[in-house]
């Protein structure tokens, strides 16, 4: 499984025999059936994705933040300097982001892939651990004066995702988890959101870190100028090549995180998608491959308009809601527990039989 | 701390000097001022039950599942059979039931704390490790015939709710997390949630384990009988002793969860709320003490109608909305992990300065 075609030709359907397994099991266990709400639905799901129930706990967890830069940040979409997305890199690598102290919560390892940062790393961080240098191109170029990517930088991109996806799991990892960090980014991730959705820029368009009305009605701007330059206004048009959208208004972090959820799909391991980043990216994906929702598991519901626009889109219910809008991976993995909750209970509740306790209401 | 009256005597407001620093310090810390939403305002918040920044991380955890029957069973508000507690009780010593599952996954202990269940535990039980024998009564008298506690019996069931609170904090914990088991105890909760907001029955009644219409509609009438038959209707008067309306309508279980919380607030320790159990329990705390609200973390909103109008009424926004409804602590351990990597961030997570991370925004 290296290339696009290979990985698109491994995803498969949810396994219905599994699915059907994981709910009998589910009304067997000692509970109320249904008494676990949502996590029972996703148990379902998980075996499906599988094919076996109980599906494995979805542990060891690893997170794979892409980093990269955006040609756009020229346009003035954002207050903070590029510099930024260096120097959290490095603070990735330190353990100093809430995406680190986040994964000690949880138990999950946290991998940084540069496939685009533009600046300089700090001195001595080049062979720091954690950290894949898989840089395509020091960031993307401006997508309103022409394709953010090249295809090859595109399909680069997503090749990088695809294997980062299968060395983790090959590592070990039972569960993938998107990070993210790149300033500049919710404007690429806009762009692809109204793009994929057809929703106007105006309305899945937001603040990111906290810009001001000025900035915010800037970023709108240059949303239009950049759809309307690669004939994108309105929303893709039918038939589009979900890479060619990519390549024109993506990043190379967005392009990346649409392998990496191919390869888990391919792989059938879930992957928990943080926020609008990922959120965009799985949207390039899903079009590639619908089945590839399978293996998605929308982590939590980012205050960013394009990310509700994007889980409704999907049909996917984010677990966690709690006006985050952090990125780096971190709502994600505030949802890993809960994942991981929902299949442990397929493996380790006992039945009504095993345990004694009536399960047949007596007389009202 | 070991009468009601200590322990009210010992719960203070928040720290307003460590809510500032928390609220200083979120500032400096390398992400988006905000970003982390719901997260930061609850770290401020611990910080302030702690009266130190960075507060303690609450953990290690420990959930009390505290266990007792209901003479309202007898009056049909519940297809299932009252053996079902004890039969509850012998699963989650066993380790099976989904309480366990969850506190596996987290990493907290489960103790069950028996202060009124009806039925002998099944043989062999009663030395089982994780067990505290301290059943009150063998269930409550049916509230709609008269109170279904003596006053003793309450304030027993409060005292050893606080004895078992500072016995978990002596032996190391960080982090307390309610439990329950009780069949036909969101009969005892819809009571309370009614006699302490003033709401009607018929809003704050839901399905419980899962009924159908007419033992939803008896129910609803039961509840009506025994807020009537003890002055209750349309709420409890104006200066009304809580913990009479606790003996009136309440559980064992609901009068030691109040124990709890209350011994949380006063050890400075915070509690997670699991449901509506808890909630209500807690509805009598606040009465009782107001400022004990400040140790309470409203774990997850669950479907019974009675909890949303519970969190309401205490002005807190429960961290997991997932549409559960099972109880046991399993919604408070699924919120376990936010609590704590919310505290964890003010631990472990680089300043701005510190990280060489830019704060200032660049020209725009």
């Amino acid at each position: 499984m290296h290339t696009i075609e290979d990985t698109l030709a491994a995803i498969r359907p949810l396994d219905e025999a599994a699915m059907r397994d994981a709910r009998d099991l589910q009304a067997r266990l000692t509970k109320p059936p249904g008494s676990l709400g949502v996590l029972e639905e996703l148990s379902v799901r998980l075996a499906g994705l599988a094919g076996t129930c109980p599906p494995p706990l979805p542990e060891p967890a690893a997170v794979a933040v892409f980093a990269a830069d955006h040609g756009v940040h020229a346009r003035g979409v954002t207050p903070w300097p590029q510099e930024v997305t260096a120097q959290m890199v490095a603070n990735f690598l330190a353990g100093g982001a809430v995406v680190n102290a986040f994964a000690r919560q949880v138990g999950a390892t946290v991998t940084v892939v540069d496939v685009g940062v533009a600046t300089a790393l700090p001195e001595g961080l080049a062979d720091a651990p954690g950290l894949l240098d898989r840089k395509i191109a020091p960031g993307t170029a401006d997508m309103t004066a022409g394709p953010a990517m090249t295809p090859e930088q595109a399909r680069a991109a997503v090749e990088t995702g695809i294997a980062v996806a299968r060395d983790l799991v090959d590592g070990g990892a039972r569960a993938l988890l998107t990070g993210d960090m790149g300033i500049a980014n919710t404007t690429a991730s806009a762009a692809l959101v109204a793009a994929f959705t057809g929703l106007p820029p105006a309305e899945v368009t937001g603040r990111g870190t906290g810009i001001d009305d000025a900035t915010h009605a800037r970023k709108i701007g240059v949303i239009e100028a950049a759809l309307a330059r690669h004939g994108l206004t309105g929303g893709a048009p039918e038939g589009a090549d979900p890479l060619a959208v990519l390549a024109a208004v993506g990043g190379l972090e967005h392009a990346a995180l649409a392998g990496f959820v191919l390869g888990a799909a391919a792989l059938r391991v879930p992957v928990v998608l943080d926020g609008v980043i990922a959120g965009s990216a799985a949207l390039a994906a899903a079009a590639l491959a619908p089945d590839a929702l399978g293996a998605c598991v929308a982590g939590h519901r980012s205050v960013e308009p394009g990310h509700s626009a994007t889980v409704a889109h999907l049909g996917l219910r984010p677990l966690v809601d709690l006006e985050l809008r952090l990125g780096e991976g971190t709502g994600a993995l505030l949802a890993l527990p809960l994942v991981q909750g929902a299949v442990r209970v397929l493996h380790e509740v006992a039945t009504f039989d095993a345990a004694g306790v009536s399960d047949k209401p007596s007389q009202v």
